[in-house]
């Protein structure tokens, strides 16, 4: 191969101080892929706006899980770790991190990715589904910074979209499931809560976003691969979290589904994030804390989370053939920009 | 045992012939418990135009299906076929039908039930979920007319609310499903579709009707049962159908989840009708032809649909196991009136 590989890894990031929580949530507010504002030139004036109302509860929360988000440090060791296995694997490659709202921004990582002299970079965002909100936004961001420096364009970008159905992030994902199915005291009688973070319903009615049919997708793949490969027969629920605004999202919303499991007498509740990779302020924070209490309040007493994959080696040695497949015969899920 | 035991099953009933269906439709709208109409006196001015308006499109969907609903046949086999069972176990009782909304009427089946002097009657609706609507309207109307008539009161009433945890009733219902996931070219690929007939999420919401919690206990059951004793590991859908007027019903709705399905790149739809045990209407016009044209128009063209259970032996001789227990030691989903 000539030249060289690198591999971007695309995630949102998270405030590492409490001092960082206004900026980063006016980061995210301003990103009109996430919050659509009709009149373009007041986004930046209403995404302060939010920011400063949102801050104060966004920093308890913080607060509550050590004073910032773990997710760089879980990135920056998976990038690592993908490295290490595509050295194994013969590939001399710099696998780098680029955050969609704080630090190491996209914008610092294509500059290193500049002066490391890298001819292909493939483009993997951390979110196994795509969304307009998410993969989308970062992957748009990227494009802008092509458009605007001509130096770029001697950079050959392979990007990858989704990669829910893999079946190392499946069965990593299964493993870590049965392992929690197993801790209850009652094992069949767990019921498995996928909790996804949730978008307006109009990014997948009106705009296209193929999240909701690749989430449903990823969730029946999960389960038949844990009925198939750890015969766990037990019941499951896809709902959707993280809901901000006054706008219908995807539903059934989290604290109302768990709400609906208690009535029809469910006892035992495994929450399986499912949207993200990383523990950050939405597993540590919103569903360990919030939809615990949520979960206690209506008579689930006993409640668990499955940890997120973070650098499960089943998990990363997968990302690392993803990688070497994208950059070989491409396959099906890896679309070439 | 003492004097005679009865055995009362209760139903919708159906039109016979095609001149039936204006009266047929006047009686299900004129049931407050079908329709709430907040001033009482409006209630059967309201259902006769409703009906009205209905019957055409109504009596065209009854031609379809051979010129009227099939429901009392398949009924007065079932009651035939219940007796039978309890006359082998050695209980002499006699098995009535009882429709809400056509011949033979409950008023019809209590007036035969005295004349026959029962002492004991078992009150057994077929529905295996309890709504408000269906099982809970009937069991009110019976409740009217022993208040009405003072000679009812010497007949003791065991009523059973529902029954959809039943052993037998799983086995039939996944036995059914089995054999026809096997008849799919692809049995791995095949989606189960579970259609159930909707209500109005007030009912759920406002007027505490259990049966959206029993239906989706029931719908676990069914894919827990399914997966342990036939190893079959298909992803499933709950969805609503047969929704009228401008209220919201229970969601999703059947149509809109068959287009969803669609969009998720799924080919093989096997429907279960899930809230009724005998072909009717709402399985042999409503899915086998409409629900059937919506799924073609999507691209979905391996449709199949699972046999209502009618008189199937496993599920016959279960309820009338459920009779026996009810008039024994009384268990749980037996609840003595």
């Amino acid at each position: 191969m000539d030249g060289r590989v690198g591999v971007l890894l695309l995630n949102l990031g998270g405030p590492e101080k409490l001092e960082d929580v206004y900026l980063f949530l006016y980061n995210l507010f301003s990103d009109p892929d996430l919050i659509r504002i009709p009149l373009r030139f007041l986004q930046k004036p209403i995404a302060s706006l939010i920011a400063a109302s949102r801050a104060p509860i966004s920093q308890e929360n913080y607060a509550m899980i050590g004073g910032g988000s773990p997710l760089r440090q879980i990135t920056e060791e998976q990038a690592e770790n993908i490295e290490n296995v595509l050295q194994r694997n013969g590939l001399n490659a710099k696998v780098y991190v680029g955050m969609r709202y704080w630090h190491p921004y996209t914008e610092e990582a294509i500059a290193q990715i500049k002066r490391d002299c890298i001819t292909k970079l493939v483009i993997l965002p951390l979110y196994p589904q795509f969304s307009i909100s998410t993969s989308g936004s970062s992957i748009k961001a990227i494009d802008q910074l092509w458009e605007a420096d001509p130096e770029l364009k001697h950079i050959e970008r392979i990007t990858i979209r989704s990669w829910y159905d893999r079946p190392g992030y499946i069965k990593a994902m299964i493993d870590l499931i049965n392992t929690k199915i197993q801790s209850f005291e009652e094992p069949d009688l767990v019921h498995i809560f996928f909790s996804a973070h949730g978008v307006p319903v109009k990014y997948v009615t009106e705009y296209g976003d193929p999240y909701q049919v690749e989430m449903e997708n990823c969730v029946d793949l999960l389960m038949q691969a844990i009925r198939r490969d750890h015969h766990r027969y037990n019941a499951h629920t896809l709902a959707y979290q993280s809901r901000v605004g006054p706008v219908e999202w995807l539903k059934p919303y989290t604290e109302q589904a768990i709400g609906q499991l208690a009535k029809r007498g469910i006892k035992n509740l495994l929450v399986v994030p499912i949207s993200f990779v990383s523990e950050h302020i939405e597993t540590l924070q919103e569903i360990d804390i919030e939809y615990r209490e949520v979960a206690e309040s209506v008579g689930i007493h006993n409640f668990d989370r499955v940890p997120a994959l973070n650098s499960h080696p089943i998990f990363i040695n997968d990302l690392a053939e993803l990688v070497l497949e994208s950059l070989g015969n491409v396959e099906a899920p890896v679309v070439p920009v």
